[in-house]
């Protein structure tokens, strides 16, 4: 199976309203973080995610993983590291890396399948495998 | 215009997620609350907002309002009030008291239009117009 | 490792807020259901989450895991089973399967660390522990 | 009462986890819009609300208030327009349009309080007078 060390950035900043009681980040809303660096990552390699959608192809979340390894906090500035390490078939994984300066303070992954307009399992759109043996060509 | 002094009861927990870094409810959560509270009155209505969406009906809010009297915490079991004083024609307005205990905590209301398949402004399905001509004829 | 099959349950209605332009209930809301579910247990474990707060004892998330098997839409009614499988030490692991009538649509696990006041892991507090000590021995 | 018309811009794009099953983004998020604007506007004033916290006052929101002129769509980028008309005393109002390029899409304001460390409301902070001053001197 073919492997890429492309890597994608994207930042964001804690929103008061992502704090907790804790005085920290909730822990859900790095999920959507995840989300938001995913759809930058696919804007990065000129398949936006929106316009996949347009075309009648939706990619859900069907597992989703986060390992928390230090807080964040209101009005921190971080930076999502997004990767899919291998070539996708079915299904689809995403790799993440959240910093805080050098800091590491979250990893995970999330794996996606791609679906059509009658909700059934399908193969990627051409678009989005062409995008991506580029990616995996290039490494 | 016909009035009624008509109102709904429904009761939610405050989620540790719905918590902010000051250790209140975030103020943007009570518009979620007043949508909890707005589902469940259509429902003991006897028209629930799910079938009027089934039937291409929906009810975008188009003004939203909220006075925030006292803080809630986390695990505050609320009281949500719910009426609709005036017989809606083009628009609907829901207004919403929000209590603790004996304590108002919150109060606020939301102004609502009907708008059909198509996205566009349309009176309310009949049902609907049926059930709350009952509402008010009984006051 | 003393190992328990207790079970416990808990319910929720999915909130409009709470769906995404998909149509369905967005992913990572599941972790603040598992969230409502897990404090909902502590509750019938008599040992509230929020009576540990008030004592200076933390119990965040440090690991979230969730495989999304069926999607859940708006105003499903959703029963949450939540179990502590195995005795804690340091880390306590929650496991949570969510359905639907006799679906399952989720089932996923959080990890957590006990802190105290300063931030600092520590061991759970006394009243956790006899309180959990009992489940282990019932089984 | 003095009035100046000082104009501080934000941007922001709407998440996918900010959307609802209508398709549109959902109206609660407006105001975690608004709160970001409104922290970034004070960033602009050389007034972060994060440094006030750190020096024991904090800024609740006592009213919130949206007019939504036109749906927000997954992935628009939006400007917030973020103001405070009227020198403030004990409360605080802050005004905010939000334009989708040309398109007034929500206008809404909030309310504010200043509270202590003690929860009891209290002036507002020397350093944050003294930059609203020049605000007003300035007009």
């Amino acid at each position: 199976m073919l492997k890429t060390t492309a890597k994608f950035y994207s930042e964001i900043r804690v929103r008061y309203q992502e704090t907790d009681k804790m005085g920290v980040a909730y822990h859900g809303n790095y999920l959507t973080w995840f989300e938001f660096a995913r759809v930058d990552m696919l804007d990065q390699l000129g398949i936006p995610y929106i316009k996949m959608e347009e075309q009648g192809f939706m990619l859900p979340v069907i597992e989703a993983n986060a390992r928390y390894l230090l807080p964040c906090y209101f009005d921190d500035r971080l930076k999502i590291e997004t990767m899919i390490k291998k070539e996708p078939r079915v299904k689809i994984q995403v790799n993440y890396n959240i910093y805080r300066a050098d800091e590491k303070v979250c990893q995970g992954h999330t794996v996606h399948a791609f679906i059509d307009q009658n909700r059934k399992i399908c193969k990627p759109p051409e678009q989005f495998s062409d995008a991506l043996k580029n990616l995996f060509k290039d490494n």
